[in-house]
């Protein structure tokens, strides 16, 4: 797997690509049980759906992208998509409505930290991140970036790292406000300083050690240095 | 808002006339954006694709239901329906893939501790709960349950009531294989069981006290009593 702070080359060209089509990236979702057929209007499945879009779109354009819940039919989470014909590199898909601030769940926390653990490459994946409006039953795609982690996370009130809190519990890692107006919280925009907020989070929030000693020791095994990126 | 052990009538008509529509109710999603249209293989959005169809087909059907969401413009999580003229029941819609397990989440366990606390009245809400089968491209309903919340939980190994958990981290509350052959945890079949199990496992989980002895307060408040109903 890469290491390293750029795009996959792969993930460049399909945003390229990508940015061209935008304007003609509108349409919509249709869904018929019995006699009844209706444009829908929820937002709620709009994620998976441009997801499984998408993995079309870019096989059709002949893209190096490979699903392995798809084509090997396991069920993992993550990635959704290993890319480049040497299949490199991690493509993670994220989608937001754009009349609101980004509030896509990046991973589940303490999946994150220990997964980060065992495969220190996740940290290198792409995020293509598409932003959408919909207007009654229509859809349009209204932005698309190509981001890496420590590009669209910041620290907050509660954390060294912006989480999804509910009641005392830390359920997921949500984004910065990375397109919009610069924030009290900046963006990382350093893999270190991620990976520290994530690790002083899990800390402060449960005192678990263990995550952090195993990323480093997998680090230091697969000889990755952050430092020199 | 009613309380009784009972479905709410409109509950009834609705489960009634879905069971004679049930052999037609077969369909399928269609996504399009830009030149790509997609018959959708995924599951990821078919809860909410169904609560969207459900609304259209009991207006069509003329029962008396009412989206809170829609019609008021609200975000609530909670009802997903009023139901009834009088708007007195509470209609929750859930889904789940007949091929495996029923998986879907009841409630996140703490929100549903609290609102409890402050709405005895959601304890006696209906479950219209349809499994479906996915066939390549083609989506069948399988069957239909009215529940009621007692009718769908259990205990665990874990917990005195089934919830869903990672790494020490109760989420949701998550249903019993309600329609499958019996477990090792059989179904409440009790509202004050499952009440009993509910606090008793958010008193093990956090000790938290306070929306039990809330929850208590506010019953007799509303002169409920769980042992007449």
């Amino acid at each position: 797997m890469i290491v390293t702070k750029n795009y996959h080359s792969e993930s460049s060209a399909i945003l390229k690509k990508l940015l061209i089509e935008l304007p003609t990236l509108t349409g919509g979702t249709l869904f018929k049980l019995g006699s009844i057929g209706i444009d829908v209007e929820g937002k709620d499945g709009l994620g998976g759906l441009i997801e499984e879009w998408f993995g079309t779109w870019a096989k059709n354009n002949g893209f190096a992208i490979y699903n392995p819940k798809v084509e090997e039919g396991t069920s993992q989470a993550f990635p959704d998509y290993f890319i480049g014909s040497a299949k490199d590199g991690y493509l993670e898909i994220k989608t937001f409505d754009a009349d609101a601030s980004p509030n896509f769940d990046i991973a589940n926390f303490e999946s994150y930290c220990e997964s980060l653990s065992n495969n220190p490459y996740r940290l290198f994946s792409d995020y293509l991140i598409f932003s959408y409006k919909m207007r009654g039953t229509v859809l349009s795609v209204h932005q698309i970036w190509l981001k890496k982690i420590w590009e669209i996370t910041c620290a907050s009130a509660a954390y060294p790292l912006k989480t999804q809190n509910k009641r005392g519990v830390i359920y997921n890692i949500r984004p910065a406000s990375f397109h919009g107006a610069s924030s009290r919280f900046p963006i990382f925009n350093s893999p270190i300083k991620f990976v520290d907020a994530l690790y002083k989070t899990q800390d402060t929030y449960n005192h678990n050690v263990v995550d952090k000693a195993l990323f480093e020791k997998t680090l230091y095994a697969k000889n990755i240095d952050l430092n020199n990126l």
